[in-house]
């Protein structure tokens, strides 16, 4: 009944029953069909708001959807619930020179406004590796991080002006190409992060940078965590704003993906302890790889580094980001895969990592290996071990969080919570916080039909009055 | 009766009545005294709590206040309102130098925080006119800009964790130093910018920056705005992440201020369509004035300069940057100051000011004089005449905001809302956001004790609905 009163608005050829989603992956990383009744493509931001109005009135529950590459089961839908994909709003406006901004539409892939930023001589700051399926507006909703977070900052750092619809489908539009606007409460922010939860968004004005003239990449080897601290600290201020990426990796995942089952050889000799990846975008080619050169060198000098390699090719270059990068055999490894995204104060992680080892040996010591990896200029670690057995993912899940816990850490750093990190979210934030922020999804959503069961619960143990109510 | 219980709560030497405030200006810019039935000084978070808890159940409005030093009568307090200052809450952590983080109580001055950071060889990227009073707490709650918000951002990027709290005294914290943490909903963005309606703000974790090792500065002369703003474009990319300031400045003004009446002198000459100060400050001092010259010499030769000065001494900078900030004269001539506080597309600025001039002379001829000047790096001009009489400034707004919004601008940059531009609120933002705006604030204060009449009022023809009612 729903699905033909949506078919009425956007025509039938845009309602696909589940019949005819057999065959298509329910995300990105799993072969399983989704359980949705239906998917639903409208063709515009007057569309979408039409078939939010109508679920609304309907209490039928609607999983907005994008390239369906997010980590946490974000657009998992249930048998009674649709599907809404934003594949047909996918166009991307000239970009503006003069603003450095671009206009584009939720369901633009991130490799695509990339390359029209670049045709124009800019760059767009947002790049992770599912770039060439993820879009828009699920990166904004997921407030996506990545590789150039340190340099750009998250998604939502990225955005000058964004559309939504809410779940009774009134378009919020402020579509701005502001730097500095303090006119009222900046709604942008409430949707971004907010996981599909409280807002479809259709639309963004993005921001762009200048797109540099070139790289310079280096790769580091220390025996000691402080070091590779301090030499992100004198990165950081040395290189001005040209530092784009400080990446570490554990010895043990370093050595693996080197090694004989590995993706790559090592262009350094490998059984250190830590490996760093930095590189610098700059403006000025010759001063750049002077200034660049000299800062590594050193770092090995006096730095505490005790091996290190510049890149001196493109090929080199790829090659080096190939063993930080590349987890195909990392997924050979570990079989059934177990895999975290941290945030941590940097001055935790060598001991984080340490009592995660520890306990993993004294509590799991059927888990196949600890490969630990992360952007450490933002403070973010991904941690993967392998488990002969699924069901010891939830012992090892119940390890992880309440160690990141203990030490300070944020049970999601650039993945978001969706479905998979739901139930450990009080590991990172507050009752009073929990009770928040269930009040302003009940305030957005009140039949709550917008991806309903993600981030937060309506219902359940924590009351509205901010007290945990057991 | 409330003033007592407050008097209960936090001491009787905390709750200062209105005969005691007699002598204290109600803001930074005015001699008149406040209002208020009495001001209430917390000495900590949980006094803060405490103290929301009580009015809120009492039905007492409370006036959240920091230095008073906003522009938009932002904690302009009602006869039967009280203030409650953070000024009893200024301790600054130790600056974590690993994390680049500092901790800040809401009453702590912007400068007391840049000096901190600044010991601990780190630069907090918040800056603007009134350091030495505007408290944290209150430039948070205004999303304060300034003059290194086109190198660090506005306020919110400043911010890594927040700590609020709510109107019925439930305190909202997470006071967490990440860079990437999507834990659920990012709260922290629901306060700041509010203006003190949603959440009183307590502490904030800061970002910090590596600190320059020194500032090079030109001012340059243009007949062509087009010219000025493609340098803008040509600096943030040559100078890569140094660029820190790009002003402009209309002839006028530049003139009136350098000349007779003025501030200061001109270091070159008069008499040009624009001026402009542009300011990098780098980490390699050497090069970057090598650099730096080379490109104001290029802008001269080849870019639409028609004079040009580059600084030689810290003396030479501050006359040049006195020129810009030193408003005196300004304030001397102008008498009854009509200010305004404007975001624009760069290519839509020429046009924007042509049509205030024209449109003054024909509608506003008594008016004195048209200074226009603001971070073009940032779109955000501001726009300042005098009138001889107080009774012709709605004349002026209506006539300033108009055009603003025909030239697709935004009515307050930095400011803020405030009462001052409330009721032009509509001028920038839909029915249907100022309806959601308004659908937060009785989320968060359902008894409209915080702040109240600031922004966005709760009742009046904005419906809940998303609709005009009117």
């Amino acid at each position: 009944m729903v699905l033909e009163e949506i078919a009425g608005l956007i025509g039938g050829a845009h309602v696909l029953s589940r019949d005819e989603l057999a065959g298509r992956p329910r995300d990105f990383w799993t072969k399983e069909p989704t359980r949705a009744r239906a998917l639903v493509r409208p063709g515009n931001v007057a569309e979408v708001s039409r078939v939010l109005a109508l679920c609304n009135a309907r209490g039928q529950k609607v999983i907005p959807e994008g390239g369906r590459t997010n980590l946490v089961q974000g657009t998992q839908a249930a048998g009674d619930e649709i599907l809404l994909s934003l594949e047909r709003l996918n166009g991307i406006a000239d970009p503006d020179a003069r603003s450095a901004t671009v206009m584009a539409e939720a369901g633009a892939t991130i490799q695509r406004i990339q390359e029209r930023a670049e045709v124009a001589g800019l760059r767009f700051g947002l790049d992770f590796g599912a770039r060439g399926s993820a879009s828009l507006g699920g990166a904004l909703a997921m407030n996506a991080g990545g590789l150039q977070a340190l340099r750009y900052g998250t998604a939502r750092s990225q955005v000058a002006g964004l559309e939504a619809v809410l779940s009774d489908g009134t378009v919020v539009s402020h579509l701005t190409p502001f730097t500095k606007d303090n006119t009222g409460y900046d709604l942008k922010q409430f949707f971004i992060g907010s996981e599909g939860t409280l807002g479809v968004i259709t639309r963004a004005v993005l921001h762009l940078h200048p797109l540099p003239a070139g790289a310079d990449t280096a790769l580091l080897a220390f025996d000691d965590f402080g070091a590779a601290a301090a030499l992100l600290g004198a990165l950081r201020a040395q290189l001005a704003g040209t530092l784009s990426s400080f990446e570490i990796m554990w010895g043990e995942f370093f050595d693996f993906n080197t090694g004989e089952q590995g993706v790559g050889t090592a262009p350094l000799a490998r059984g250190h302890a830590y490996y760093v990846i930095c590189e610098a975008e700059g403006f000025d080619p010759s001063f750049d790889r002077q200034r660049f050169e000299t800062l590594i060198a050193s770092a090995f000098e006096r730095g505490g580094a005790r091996d290190a390699v510049v890149a001196q090719s493109e090929r080199e270059r790829r090659e080096i980001w190939n063993i930080r990068e590349n987890f195909d055999a990392e997924i050979r490894l570990f079989g059934t895969l177990v895999d975290y995204d941290l945030s941590l104060p940097i001055d935790a992680m060598e001991s984080f990592a340490e009592a995660v080892r520890r306990e993993l040996q004294a509590k799991a010591p059927q888990n196949r290996g600890l490969h630990i990896m992360g952007h450490l200029g933002d403070g973010n670690l991904h941690l993967t071990t392998g488990v002969p057995d699924p069901e010891m993912k939830p012992l090892i899940d119940e390890l992880v969080y309440g160690l990141i816990a203990a030490h300070g850490g944020a049970i999601s750093a650039e993945h978001g919570i969706g479905i998979t990190k739901k139930r450990f979210l009080r590991h990172s934030r507050s009752p009073e916080e929990l009770a928040l922020m269930r009040r302003l999804k009940t305030t957005l959503d009140p039949a709550n039909i917008l991806n309903p069961g993600k981030v937060i619960d309506v219902t359940g143990p924590v009351t509205l009055e901010g007290r945990v109510a057991q």
